[in-house]
């Protein structure tokens, strides 16, 4: 662990609190579309069209607010009220609009390796909300830069670790996503930490055990210090 | 001009068209609410609430998507059917998914520009959009990567300018739009090459006359090559 350059902290659910309000969000969207379907139906739809939708509108907000949009009408057989619909933009711009949750431990973790390593932010959620939760949070100033991606696949990090100028080895990436954060790192030649979340959106669950000698599971971020301090 | 080391092109309407696909898209969503107001108005309509929306959704076309849909709303005093919405997001499906046209010149001056300078991609497009613009466009290999920000602002290219290590002077912007291409390079100390394009989004006009030793407007991107080759 002595040779790492960069360190490269996932965003939502590993910096700040983010699936929770997700959550939160389709709460209150079953609560609008009760009359037509119940919620554990109605969650399982929303999920197929965000399915559907994923290699169109990316990650973020924006395309869950339409993808809200679109399954609302589809449930309803098109009779759902334009009152909804306008209720269902504003679940939208009320998470755009939230306060950030920094998750326990996390200014301690940068403020501590701030001054040792190249700290980046790499994160597939929307650009703008991203920097608005950076700014919001105050923990910009221990970033070099924010790196947003499309996707966290193999050769996406092969790209960043050409970007940065280093090598696999000098790499390490922390984060809660196994999918996301961990195995495509793995397996370019990364370190790899994996902090879980609570709570995981089904399109990012993989059913795995991983076991890999760069590999580290730990319990909160503040483990982290252990192993590169 | 011979210290330039970094050339950065703006993408939409530099790179590939993209403003006539939004004013052709404004045309079937007038097209479809022409029972309630005129497309006139309609379109006035569209750029308030656009405008409104501008600092929590950013640019793209599913912020484009999101206000059309709010604008139905609105001006159908909540009455527009579910099957005009449903239409309106197909006009942004289709948008997501149009092949790309990359303007005349352009092939020809990155491929010259190429092997001599840094050549990156800078927009404030949505993410998403843009990398599938450009896998589309097959221009990525003259590319070093692609910048995305959520403005264009002075602040903005100071922070691209520490990223790429190197000075004002040193960085070259190539783009149609004088608001986010020009004022502010120029105002950080860079170069600034400006090819105007024949249509140009209400909210990207500004009334103004460039006149700065780092400025030229060119009529067509080919004319790039006459003054960095």
């Amino acid at each position: 662990m002595k040779l790492i350059k960069v360190i490269a902290f996932d965003a939502d659910d590993t910096l700040w609190e983010n699936e929770t309000f997700f959550r939160e969000s389709e709460n209150e969207f079953c609560n609008l579309l009760k009359e037509y379907m119940s919620g554990e139906e109605l969650i399982k739809e929303l999920l197929k069209v965000e399915h559907k939708n994923i290699s169109s509108y990316g990650y973020g907000i924006k395309g869950f607010m339409l993808s809200m949009i679109e399954t609302a009408i589809d449930v309803s057989n098109g009779k759902v009220s334009n009152e909804i619909i306008k209720s269902i933009m504003e679940i939208g711009n009320k998470m755009l609009a939230k306060s950030v949750e920094i998750l326990d431990g996390v200014n301690d973790v940068l403020e501590n390796l701030h001054p040792k390593y190249k700290l980046v932010v790499l994160t597939k959620g929307d650009l703008l909300d991203q920097e608005r939760k950076l700014n919001k949070s105050n923990l910009q100033k221990y970033f070099h830069h924010v790196e947003i991606v499309s996707e966290k696949k193999e050769t996406d990090y092969q790209r960043i670790l050409n970007q940065l100028e280093i090598e696999a080895h000098e790499f390490l990436m922390v984060g809660n996503s196994l999918k996301s954060d961990i195995i495509p790192v793995l397996n370019v030649g990364g370190h790899a930490f994996h902090i879980p979340f609570h709570t995981t959106w089904e399109l990012e669950k993989v059913e795995v055990e991983v076991s890999h000698p760069k590999f580290k599971e730990l319990k909160t971020i503040s483990e982290v210090l252990n192993h590169v301090l």
